[in-house]
């Protein structure tokens, strides 16, 4: 009605178009050009794959996320998921976006042959998942849990626990979960009292309450399997006692039919934002009838779960990156259609005489746009850069390339989930900004993409503990070996960069960037070498944004030099503006946001110790 | 039904009890300690109020907070605003809350006595209603509107105009409302098209739309006082040539009844937040039939409205800051109440039989608390400044004086209505934080807090809008002055800080910080001076964050200055706890966030022009 209202008074105003919410070309670009992951198709665990086959499954992805993911992304916002009578109601789009992960073989994609999956790179995996996400950040979570949860099956569970479920969770017919978090362990997993006790038959009998099941319970799958931590009876206190079982929402009969199995759905929690993904209370065992399945040793659970982790969290980085990005192309477009104001001219009067200039043309609206661009491109390019260490490390052919690799995904991967959630945010932001007060009302995007990016930050390790883990384990892993294989990937772009004179100034200051880094972690590390651990790690959340503001840094310069390379080399794909773009933004990022890192090393090695409680002398009143 | 089940698997989790939303201690610590309110009462426009009537009120206003305001917080969100059978439905307390407002004299009173006021000073006006937009931030601009759409009557309207409609409306009987925004005309003032026609009699035919007009209708006033700008036919383009007029939605009849005067309410935006807060599309003389009279001049409207202004804007910064308030005290609470993990002990290592630590002991949540007390506590005091400034502006017996604090108030103004609606959503982000994924849920308060601040960077003028006011007209203007007075108002306050050792490391870091403004803005104004205005103004926004942080610095050490007196003078109103914790929260602000300004400087500083479009060579494809 609005709308309607909008075009009675200015007939220039055109409803907002908003088919473009990603580029496939920036993709493509990061993918085959700056990471050449063609390359990857010389190991022998991709050697079955080339680049148009990757392009293929890319493609078919965007063509699934135009026709069926994005139409529903509003809807599922409008008609959320909720509790009613028992049960879960979701978007039925839920049921569809399962069925083409299933037929796709998308679910299993990056498993191995024997296990019945196609062997995909998980870069690749991971730029599908990227426009899946773009298109509709709270549907892919259903399939990419399920994916999560088999993945655990197949990498750790015995034969028989593969065979009973993976070919289904594959298929995209019974759905998984992750269950973790209980009322009183969130962040705190080593707390769980989820029990399991050990039947004659060598089940478990599971009792406990799990609390934020993403995609917990519906009505479009015909089984749940959730892959739930839990404490065997007699084990050790703490994270060292937690085991990991599978447990099925119904479990398998003799003859193959399926009874219930003691998993009760209590209820949905309501949010503010990705309404439409379900986030269940799931009570087990409140009969004393839930059967579970132990998943490979013994208190070896949570062990399990987190070399599954890195995967999770550079999914929620990567929903993050993608929900901002969605959110940019909304906002651009506003931005080339909206009408407001003049440009100032020289000697800075208003002409009122002439029309409304478009608000894309006044500064301050370019730079909340090409904020916007360098955070999702840089985080997007970040992600992908991960994605094809997590590749390497399980690819390459020699042992210490592997090694290197998994270092390099192991210091990333905070990183990589920590900087899209925080930074997405602060786009999206900007973003709504661009769209004035429509920017607040429901009529227009920006408000769904700014509730829904609110969670990243919280999902699979807040901000605070993907913070603890980069400075008080990654960091310090090996005797710093991540730190010293990252330092050495930036040193690299910063050689090559140099190159090039265009560049040169901005390679010079990304090595300044690294150097202060490491004068303020070197600071910080003296208070760890006396041993006052709490005085090392209090900022942790500091020397997070000041790390990922230049792992930034450092993809965009990479991402500058190829553009450079190829419009030197004229070998050019996209037009030379897109490569242009590029290296406009990389400086944009290094004037607007890398001299942030100057003020988190003043805060960082500051005397004043301020939140750290002192024997208990509150100030907090 | 959520929290009962917490209360079945862990005992120890109570429902969260969200009785405190502000913090009287420290409203009257600004007021009394630090700002000396009583000292007004000295000159003659308020000699008849004293410092135990300014507590009456401001307790009065606490009860009906508590009592009215607060419980309907929630309801208003849950059962918002809108559109139904050409009607609009708000929340029945707005009608309560218009009377309670009537009643009690606040609609009008700050005004003079000669046009039914109470001559109440503008700081505590805004300290009263800091109390009541702490309990209920939706529910506040009912009246507040009803009050600004008055002012413009009293100051700039007829006898005739004043008499017909400021009683009703103080009374609280009749609303008012200020109708500026069109769809096509929302930053950009100049270009409203809704027309005024001379009438025989006088008055005018309107004629237009207006959008985004807050509190525009509903069944719980009598009658709506709309304040509408409007182009008489012939008049000037732009801003010259945009009058006042008061058009009432019902028109007073020569008998003194009243009639329909052809304004129709044409819908409700649907919004983020604020939900309780309609936000109506009005259609003016749809029939031919809508009779509007003009207030004062004509052409002069919009220096009428700008009159008005300020105080408009300095409310949007006062809601903003009010919403950070609660949503930081409702953070405080779950970080007291919260169990979750333990802290960080000698050696770094975790004692797992222990019991979890309250999360108020971990550094990183202290850290986001100690950020909220900064901010919100910064930008109250702030505001009250302002305000205080405002009255003395007026009411000084000294004309230089007047037009001192005059222009701190113009000077301010931006700064106190965008750092704490920018910092204000920071903070609230801060606050959710704290409450893990409750924080994302429904059932826990912070969510709604994060969704109703966000509109206060967009209302009364953009962040971008005020960051134009600030640095491409307040700075500047007369040659300087009131950049000039406010640097006088920082250095009094360095030197008084300066006196106490303890102090005076602070004091100096708020000298070197107010010595980089200046060289920073020196560097911009070479722009303007060589009529390169586009340029001089393109980073507004970051020079609105680098001003506004120094801003709050200079009011965090003021605050600390008067309670370090306090504690040595040992003339304690309250704990002493109270005043170390100010000197705390100082040395946090000092910490944490001035350093900022560091990074502001080198972008402002920075030789590359990124965000100006040179000649249509387009780089946001």
């Amino acid at each position: 009605m609005l709308f309607v209202s909008f075009s009675i008074v200015n007939n220039k105003y055109t409803t907002l178009n908003m088919s473009k919410y990603m580029s496939m070309d920036n993709l493509k670009f990061i993918l085959h050009e700056v990471l050449e992951v063609e390359n990857l198709c010389s190991l022998e665990k991709y050697q079955d794959h080339d680049k148009q086959s990757f392009d293929i499954l890319l493609d078919a992805t965007k063509d699934h996320s135009d026709k069926v993911y994005y139409p529903a992304f509003k809807e599922m916002d409008e008609d959320p998921a909720r509790y009613e009578d028992g049960k879960i109601i979701v978007h039925s789009v839920v049921g569809e976006a399962m069925k083409i992960a299933g037929e796709n073989g998308m679910i299993g994609a990056t498993f191995d042959y024997d296990d019945g999956g196609m062997q995909l790179p998980h870069v690749i995996y991971t730029a599908a998942s990227h426009i899946a996400e773009c298109a509709n950040n709270s549907l892919t979570g259903y399939a990419g849990l399920t994916s999560g949860a088999c993945n655990l099956i197949v990498s750790f569970g015995d034969q028989e626990l593969k065979d009973t479920y993976a070919p289904k969770m594959m298929a995209g017919e019974w759905a998984g979960t992750m269950c973790l978090t209980e009322p009183q362990a969130g962040s705190s997993l080593s707390d769980i009292t989820t029990s399991a006790q050990r039947n004659e038959d060598g089940s478990f009998k599971i009792k406990g309450h799990k609390i934020f099941i993403s995609g917990g319970d519906h009505e479009y799958s015909e089984n749940f399997i959730h892959l739930v931590i839990a404490r065997i009876e007699g084990a050790p206190a703490g994270t060292k006692g937690i085991s990991l079982f599978v447990v099925p929402k119904l479990r398998i009969k003799e003859d193959g039919s399926l009874e219930n199995n003691d998993v009760v759905t209590a209820g949905d929690f309501q949010k503010m934002g990705q309404r439409g993904y379900c986030t269940t209370h799931l009570v087990f065992g409140e009969k004393d009838d839930c059967q579970g399945w132990l998943v490979g040793a013994e208190n070896k659970g949570l062990k399990y779960m987190f070399q599954m982790m890195n995967g999770a969290r550079i999914d929620v980085g990567l929903t993050a990156a993608s929900t901002a990005t969605a959110a940019y192309y909304a906002s651009l477009q506003y931005a080339k259609e909206r009408p407001q104001g003049r440009r100032i001219l020289e000697g800075g009067k208003k002409n009122v005489e002439a029309e409304q200039t478009l608000i894309i043309k006044h500064p301050d609206v370019r730079r909340m746009l090409l904020l916007q661009k360098a955070v999702t491109e840089g985080s997007v390019a970040l992600l992908l850069t991960a994605s094809k260490y997590h590749d390497l490390s399980v690819a390459s052919a020699n042992e210490d390339e592997r090694e290197k690799y998994h270092d390099l995904l192991e210091i990333l991967t905070p990183i990589a989930k920590t900087y899209p959630s925080e930074m997405g945010r602060i786009s999206i932001n900007n973003g709504l900004q661009i769209f004035g007060g429509y920017g607040f009302c429901t009529d227009f995007p920006l408000e769904q993409y700014y509730r829904d990016v609110r969670i990243m930050s919280l999902y699979e390790g807040t901000t605070g503990i993907q913070s603890l883990d980069l400075l008080g384990r990654k960091v310090v892993m090996k005797n710093g070996a991540a730190m010293k294989a990252l330092t050495a990937e930036i040193i690299s772009a910063i050689k090559a960069a140099g190159t090039f004179d265009e560049l040169k100034p901005y390679a010079e200051k990304l090595k300044e960037a690294s150097k202060t880094l490491e004068e303020t972690l070197m600071h910080l590390l003296q208070f760890a070498m006396k041993g006052d651990h709490e005085r090392y790690i209090s900022d942790a959340t500091i020397f997070m944004e000041m790390m990922s503001n230049i792992a930034i840094a450092w993809q965009w310069l990479v991402m500058a030099t190829k553009a450079k390379e190829t419009l030197v080399t004229g070998k050019t794909i996209f037009e030379s503006s897109f490569y242009e773009n590029k290296i406009h933004t990389m400086k944009f990022y290094y004037k607007y946001e890398l001299p942030k890192i100057s003020s988190c090393k003043e805060t960082l090695m500051h005397s004043d110790t301020l939140t750290i409680l002192e024997s208990n002398k509150e100030v907090l009143a």
